[in-house]
């Protein structure tokens, strides 16, 4: 069963769901979401939209209307999958997965599985390959998510789940994308935090940041993005199993600028929307 | 004049900005952006196009198409004023940051104020309050703005322009909306981050809330949000006098879920919206 753990909640009589746009006693959560097993997730409205609907037509299941009722993040329902966006960083998305636990535990959702499928710059990976999260680890490259929770300092650990990354990764094989497993880089920022040349502010020399990203690639990291150890460590509080699917755009060994036309990115794009759709359909036998 | 700090950047042949989806060598970057003297800025797409189209009608300026050409961020100009939304969190806000600087620098902009326009919980003061931002604390209660680069953790002041929070009081005087001087928490973390007792998870009780609450108001906080200190901090890095204009939606002394109306959150946004185009027109002598 998805999980909370805050005993103040059970006291409150209602529940707004302030960036969802949602109120508990507004909709019937149980028979609207009950049958959720997917949460599928991205950092771009647009993306995450052109996902919901291209499920929907790959398995011939009707697509909601936009379920959010904010501007603030978009939400979509194509039988038992959510698709949800989460915009850029780890802020942005933990607020969208707390409304989302609250809404499946309400709706006593079970066995979900949250799956982000995002763009990433690789490192020693050629651009277009999956990456398949098997740990992330932080701007201080501890394997830990980090709060600040009463201004005191509370780290986490972040699971990916080795039979969900296993299990998509045979479906890469089978449609013949490239595909690794390894470690990710999740930063709070995408221009110094993630060593780039190519930000407005640089104090340090192209040789200091490709002994970084060396050391990076030595300690498994294959890919570096801005939301993967949070997506893991907060599911994982909500009892529910976590991966991490996500291209890169360019390998961070070679340069720094992503320098790929609109049709390279959206093929590249489609590259994780395909391995994810071929294993949620394999789960929930719709093949 | 706006500022960078980047040898490589001088280097590099040409620069594609990844998230506004500009590439400086297909435009005149001096002739369309070398007169901007504000940007203002705010969390939602909706609200700041909303803003740049009131702005443009009450100064009789023709305003822009939307000059992003992603999903990921907007920008609207309407003579000397820029509108861009940055998403919720700072590593969302410190790329579109990253990008506004260099794309005014390479504008040859000068004299530039950063202002941004937001929403807020309140610390002590009554919803609908405009709150100038004097300062700002981090989670962990320091007011430093900190960056992990290359694994190390550097801190950065966030200084707000005292200048300029004044005159936006003296603007907010004017047209009688309630308004205050005070610090700014900025987290990471909407729920947990602030002390919430509505999120899915809550490890703390009731009293230790009121006790953090309280202790923010006596260290001179007056309200909650989770940009201001990031916005300060790489703005004067920029050399771009900063601003942060937030109006409060509710007391967090007395709760913790936003029960406004739609109506009630429009008013309260229009405030914001108010007293920051009263100050540009002040300035820029559009009276």
């Amino acid at each position: 069963m998805v999980h909370i753990s805050n005993p103040a909640l059970e006291k409150q009589s209602d529940d707004h769901f302030h960036h969802l746009g949602i109120t508990k006693s507004a909709i019937d959560i149980p028979q609207m979401y009950g049958d959720v097993k997917f949460i599928c997730m991205g950092g771009s409205t647009t993306r995450i939209k052109n996902y919901a609907e291209a499920f929907a037509k790959e398995v011939g299941i009707k697509m909601s209307d936009n379920l959010s009722t904010t501007d603030r993040y978009v939400m979509y329902k194509t039988g038992r999958v959510l698709w949800v966006n989460h915009g850029i960083g780890i802020p942005s998305l933990s607020i969208v997965i707390v409304e989302l636990i609250k809404l499946l535990y309400y709706a006593k959702a079970k066995d979900v599985v949250a799956i982000r499928l995002g763009t990433s710059g690789g490192v020693g990976v050629a651009p277009g390959t999956i990456v398949l999260s098997s740990g992330a680890v932080n701007g201080e490259l501890f394997d830990e998510f980090v709060q600040f929770i009463m201004g005191e300092k509370i780290s986490r650990p972040a699971v990916f789940d080795a039979e969900v990354y296993q299990q998509l990764h045979k479906a890469a094989i089978q449609l013949k994308i490239p595909v690794q497993i390894g470690k990710t880089f999740s930063t709070d920022d995408f221009y110094e935090g993630q060593a780039r040349l190519d930000g407005a502010f640089c104090d340090y020399t192209e040789q200091q940041k490709f002994a970084f990203l060396n050391r990076l690639y030595n300690e498994g990291v294959r890919n570096i993005e801005m939301e993967a150890i949070c997506f893991a460590a907060m599911f994982n509080r909500g009892n529910i199993r976590a991966a991490a699917v996500c291209v890169t755009l360019l390998d961070r060994l070679k340069g720094d600028q992503v320098l790929l036309t609109h049709n390279d990115i959206n093929e590249f794009e489609m590259r994780i929307f395909k391995v994810v759709s071929t294993y949620i359909k394999q789960q929930l036998n719709l093949c």
